[in-house]
């Protein structure tokens, strides 16, 4: 490869206590470019359908994009992949901060780990050496400290850290993987983690990264720049991150004590305008203007002097409407402490919610929560419980588990309103008011992910540039194709969620193409034909684990009870139509949901044929 | 000058938000050496007497000896040097870690703070640069946040910190100031600083600290660290850090229950080989190779998880003896929270052990003390207290004040056995097993501060090398005049408190002269003259305030009530013949206790005969 890659794959196994690094593959490189496409093709290879998500055969891969430190903006992401113990299919979770540009410096393109440490470890990876490190003194402790703690071990105030809190070390179902208080936290990677007794991955380079044809390059990155500074979704970005309860509360989206309720007048009291009061200090990851990240800190009110860097706009309605009370301050510290116990907000606050709906409903009572009084509008024992979550003591070790399971324990009906699908919580948009976006989210391989595919077009009328109608249901099955094919496709990069409807396929097929040099990258029809061909790769993943249609199922509140009042009331989530709709767009088989052997084979993903439609 | 100083004083007026620089005064330099010297000189000289402590009128004096990143072993301390909200005297409190070296790089051998900002502010001191940082959003945070955040503000890990926590900001009396979690801890350095809305001093700096006589100076490193690697105090101190609790429980010293006991077997529990048990690392401050920091983690028991620096031998028992109970996972988590929080764990845990005595004598009950049960062995509602006192919450805000304004508070016979001196509570040698170290506790203008002259012969048998009678009282007032005079000797350099017992005057002196090039430092007979005249300095600036001979007086406790058993059995302090002893040694009028205008004129402080015994 000429520029972009550092071409090396570091491959470590925890059990022996052994590691080896290979090239990348000039063919791999060519289909799948990077990233997520990287991600998705080894998970496929290296694991055995049937596997335990938490046995030593499961693997944890991070992964930093060719972009990665190469100047290109918002490429910054580093990527984990696994199988997910929440939804027992292929999972990737993203995060920021400044852990893949290091990766790059120490000369890797990926970090392979299977097996499993007999004691507490972390690795420390710096240029080629690798080293297996104690992390017994580390176990129980917090992201900050394990950070700093390991920073002062390793006397160097510049190493990068990604590393798990006492929620992936007591193999919480959600548990995630942080850096720099960064959180790649969907899914479970982090209790994956825990499972291999792995605190953290430790990293310091100082490589460069080749830029292949630096001119092309740098016209690419100048256009980058241009289209940021043109588009009002950066100033709005810049400016208020990605607070968007605005947006949701006026389509009458913001889901409210479990997506039973719309929020009503409450929810201004978590609009930007009340968030920008918090914020103290801007941050952003390695090399990206936008800087959406804020610093907070609580002025007055019962969480007076509390601060994060956060909440997003997702934690600050996970730790509000599910527990049904606007309490901007409570979203700070849940912040925090999710943040320093390394797990989920969104997932830990659907949780919680959950717990309330089924105390309402008298299914569970205080003898189940330790005392706990969860009546909607109680935020009190919100901290408490999210610890408890992280350690697993008493009513949080349930907790622990999500909402799916919680159902499974308690029963009673509650299936119905456990909102997940594939085991994993939906975020802060209800589908009921946006059908594509809903789409993504029940069709996602991750489970109801809403940046697998990000239904713009209803939310914020780009990228196609003529108004969506986000009630109907024709059309809606090509939007999610394209917006999860775009998704897959800049995740190869890997350029941020975010930042990829500014950049646009063009300048980011630039960007690809003159970092590394890769003729067919030039052309961006052919990086949607790669973003096409992660997708359904995934999706094979998942069809070998015996994933179908069935698994594609909203909650039942979502697809029969109507939204209530404002401004998407009426409407419900037509799951059948839509699913259908999808399937066609794909050109999937409707009965199962799983791709057909034609489409793989134009695809190129013939290995995958054994487990396609019949 | 030569060597060894940057030449220059920062002067910061935080009313006003100006700052100058002034050159270094030759005859301050010879006749104060520096650290220690500079310190009783600028607060003598800047404070007028009688101003309020926590007033504007106050200083706050950092500084950096001579000997600060030159590469002498064990002279990396900062000083900070105020008149104390606790005693209303005189104070100077040192700490470790790598602040000082930092502030020589940025061109000050001091930084003399005066004033109050308007609002919370941090100087951030870089090179010839000071700036001042708005701190309102660090306000309320914990010392870990708090230097974390401003080196991300910064942009830069390198940045050294010195800062307080919610205990100094709202004005505990015993806040300390903090620096990668060494504490300058004792006397309330940090309310003067919470008083002037001083949350930090961040400095980073890029200068060399010029050395006058390289050979000189070489050659006397190299004694030092051979003299370091012979001495089994290295040893010691290399390996279990400061832990005494063999040599204090041998002899019968260790308190128990407000010195009202002996701890019987019990201090086993907090023995050396079990502290070793919980290390996980050694830390040591800049260009140190003693080491005596440990990282310590509780594998077990009730406080699992929990981890710190330190605690040190004193904290080790201040949270054990005054609660009379020998949890060592408690120690670990209260070290912990007092580092976070900013404040000293000696009066800490003095000032919860004393409300333990109120409660048993009922002259406190559950409606002073927010319904917590403080009895003799409970040890549950400690971190809860350290909490409260950080911020003045309910009877948080009563153990604030430290004993002796408890025992004003409460009266009813409880000064009695209120184990303070001049305000300052006693550390963990009981004074009645050691009469010169006690009369160090009695006489020292800082009150009850053991390394303002430690009593080493009678803990260590050095350094006089024939044993010393520890319960005798012939000759006690000499060998505390050698050991105070050492000290304030040794603090000019500014050489570790530890590390000075193994330097000694030979080498330290020839240390201070191949740094500075100052001829009259290589005559070891020369320092004495100078650490005499620091602390009658000193006692000047207190003899200013009104202090006399009724506040070098012990608690009745350790004067009248014998030791009930063990190794000291029957010892009281004799507090009339020490005292009468060392104003003798002293030169000082036994009456008022105060200095002779033939003593300090003979020692060059003519300036101060104003207060001179009449």
């Amino acid at each position: 490869m000429q520029g972009g890659y550092m071409n090396r794959i570091l491959r470590v196994d925890l059990s022996n206590r052994t590691w080896t690094t290979e090239e990348l593959d000039e063919k791999l490189v060519r289909d799948y470019i990077g990233g997520r496409g990287f991600g998705a093709k080894f998970l496929y290879d290296d694991l055995k359908p049937g596997i335990d998500p938490l046995g030593e055969e499961n693997e944890i891969i991070f992964i930093a994009g060719p972009l990665a430190a190469t100047g290109a903006q918002s490429c910054a992401r580093f990527e984990i992949y696994f199988k997910s113990p929440q939804t027992g299919g292929y999972f990737q979770s993203s995060g920021g901060g400044f852990f893949a540009p290091e990766m790059k410096f120490a000369g890797y393109d990926a970090i392979i780990i299977k097996g499993k440490s007999e004691k507490p470890v972390y690795l420390w990876i710096h240029d080629d050496k690798v080293e297996f490190k104690d992390a017994s003194y580390l176990w129980g402790l917090g992201l900050a400290d394990t950070e700093q703690l390991i920073r002062e071990e390793l006397n160097d105030p510049y190493v990068r850290v990604a590393a798990i809190g006492p929620a992936g070390e007591n193999l919480v179902k959600y548990a995630g993987v942080f850096s720099d208080r960064r959180a790649a936290a969907r899914g479970g990677g982090g209790a994956v983690m825990g499972s291999k007794n792995l605190k953290g991955v430790a990293v310091r380079g100082h490589q460069k990264v080749p830029i292949a044809n630096n001119e092309a390059f740098q016209q690419a990155l100048k256009a980058q720049v241009g289209a940021y500074k043109g588009n009002p979704m950066y100033e709005m970005m810049h400016t208020t991150g990605t607070q968007a309860s605005e947006l949701t509360a006026v389509l009458g989206m913001y889901p409210w004590k479990n997506f039973r309720e719309a929020p009503g007048p409450e929810w201004e009291k978590l609009q930007a305008s009340e968030f920008n009061k918090l914020r103290v200090r801007k941050m952003g990851c390695q090399n990206c203007m936008i800087r959406c990240s804020q610093i907070t800190k609580v002025w007055d009110g019962p969480y007076k002097g509390v601060w994060s860097e956060g909440p997003e706009y997702e934690t600050l309605w996970s730790f509000s409407g599910p527990i049904g009370k606007a309490e901007i301050g409570l979203t700070v510290l849940a912040d925090r402490l999710c943040d320093d116990l390394g797990m989920d907000t969104i997932s830990a606050g659907q949780s919680i919610g959950f717990a309330y709906e089924l105390y309402e409903k008298g299914i569970i009572t205080k003898e189940d929560t330790d005392g706990l009084e969860l009546v909607y509008g109680n935020i009190e024992p919100v901290p408490r419980l999210i610890e408890m979550i992280a350690r697993r003591e008493g009513f949080g070790n349930v907790l622990a588990e999500g909402t799916k399971r919680m159902a499974e324990k308690y029963n009673q009906g509650s299936e119905y309103y456990a909102i997940q699908v594939k085991g994993l919580e939906l975020p802060a948009y209800d589908p009921r008011g946006a059908k594509a976006h809903g789409l993504n989210l029940a069709t996602s391989p991750l489970g109801a992910d809403h940046n697998y595919g990000y239904g713009s077009q209803e939310l914020f009328g780009v990228p196609i540039p003529h108004p969506v109608d986000r009630f109907a249901v024709e059309g809606k099955g090509e939007i999610t194709k394209f917006n999860q094919d775009w998704a897959a496709f800049t995740e190869t990069g890997i350029l941020c969620t975010f930042a990829s409807l500014m950049t646009g396929p063009d300048i980011f097929s630039q960007l690809l193409y003159g970092a590394t040099g890769v003729e067919e990258f030039a052309d961006p029809n052919y990086m949607w034909v790669v973003g096409e061909r992660i997708v359904n790769l995934e999706r094979m993943f998942n069809a070998r684990e015996g994933f179908t249609r069935e698994d594609d199922r909203m909650p039942e509140r979502i697809v029969k009870d109507p939204l209530p009042y404002g401004p998407s009331a009426g409407q419900v989530f037509e799951q059948d139509e839509l699913l259908d709709q999808y399937y066609e767009a794909r050109g999937w088989d409707k009965v199962t949901g799983i791709p057909k052997a034609e489409k793989l084979r134009e695809l190129g993903l013939d290995f995958t044929l054994d487990y396609a439609a019949q």
